[in-house]
């Protein structure tokens, strides 16, 4: 199998940070191609009408032999169809796909939290909306989402704490990368928050011990947090 | 087959329309639930991890005998395998779900035109940054978008003018709602931008002549556009 050419940017983890750790967990080949020299054209062409009969809107995007798959959730949705990352059945598939799009919600969310008015200015032309964005998304949205991923965990009758069923899915990897993420933008909130949320902070420990996950993240792939992706760290966004 | 049942707020449009067409053109017998009497405590369960196994964060929310299905994409993913309204292929599927959830990211900015600092806030107490957002989003995003969706029309060699393929899709229902949406929260800027997306706007005609889809619009099924949903009308949004 020719190996998979993923297609995102490549000085941020961002949303292709959720493929690509679905990518590693299952240990596929991929090439992250616009972390190439020379790259970055290849990315573009992948979202241009004129070159791609179905081009993506956005990154990230997965090349698999003749598909071309845009939308973090539907690369997920393909990827754990095909290296058993989710269920086979139609209601753990669609149950999978829910919460994945559940994690989109509030990944969003958390990125508006700098940029609440415009994706096209700079942060600090909206730093005072930022402020007021961040205060609520910090005292009603994280709780809201975090208690709700909490309760899906508690309602799961599986062994080993994972989201869906007995196994890993690729949720339980998302569900990593957003604690990790909102960790990392809003220290202060988390550390404060977290206790309320002891299965999601055992899940979090259970992705980061598995052995594809933990070699990836000492290795140079994984790409740190940083003030250009989603989740920023500005303290004056966290209290 | 029992109906299924949709369980959406009562009086909106919002997300929920895009299941309610799909439901509609299909002309499968759903039970548009919290719209009965004494219906919201079945719509509250239904978000309710003490009642529901896989309780949904927020609505719509489909049920389809066993299975409980939220957040609209998952549902028309669901609806479109079952009822004829995607492609049968992985390929053609993948490519419905990805433009579903790339509409489904502009129907969340166009809501955030109006609630960008709290959904938990009325709209006169943002509505100075609603007035920035909404501006950027008229300048920048809904040319974006629908340009993108433009191009999309434009590179499908399926004759009849669908988004997927020669067939109707629930993504050509959808692009539907997100213009007459458009329209009707900002009429200035459509009618000035229009003319640029001709393939979108004839898609339009189209959905709208459907035998199904003309009957539910003129039913009393299809609530009117109004101020608490999605796509609001305030004309100091619209420049």
């Amino acid at each position: 199998m020719a190996p998979y050419i993923l297609y995102y940017w490549p000085s941020i983890q961002g949303r292709g940070e959720f493929v690509r750790l679905a990518l590693e967990e299952a240990g596929v080949p991929y090439n992250d191609v616009a972390r190439n020299k020379k790259g970055m054209p290849e990315l573009e062409a992948s979202l241009d009408a004129a070159q791609e009969p179905l081009p993506a809107f956005a990154p990230p995007v997965l090349r698999a032999g003749e598909l071309l798959i845009g939308q973090a959730a539907n690369i997920l949705l393909f990827l754990g169809a095909h290296h058993g990352l989710a269920p086979r059945n139609e209601k753990g598939r669609l149950w999978c796909n829910q919460l994945q799009l559940t994690i989109a919600d509030i990944v969003a969310e958390a990125h508006d939290t700098h940029h609440p008015i415009s994706v096209n200015d700079y942060y600090e032309d909206q730093k005072k909306e930022a402020k007021a964005r961040a205060k609520d998304f910090r005292a009603t949205r994280i709780p809201k989402f975090l208690g709700y991923f909490e309760k899906v965990l508690e309602n799961n009758p599986g062994r080993g704490g994972f989201a869906v069923g007995a196994r890993l899915t690729y949720v339980d990897l998302s569900l990593f990368q957003l604690v990790e993420g909102l960790r990392y933008a809003f220290p202060k909130t988390m550390a404060q928050l977290e206790p309320q949320w002891p299965r999601l902070v055992a899940l979090c420990e259970t992705v980061r011990a598995r052995p594809n996950i933990a070699a990836y993240l000492k290795s140079k792939r994984r790409i740190p947090f940083n003030e250009d992706g989603i989740f920023r760290r500005y303290p004056e966004l966290d209290k």
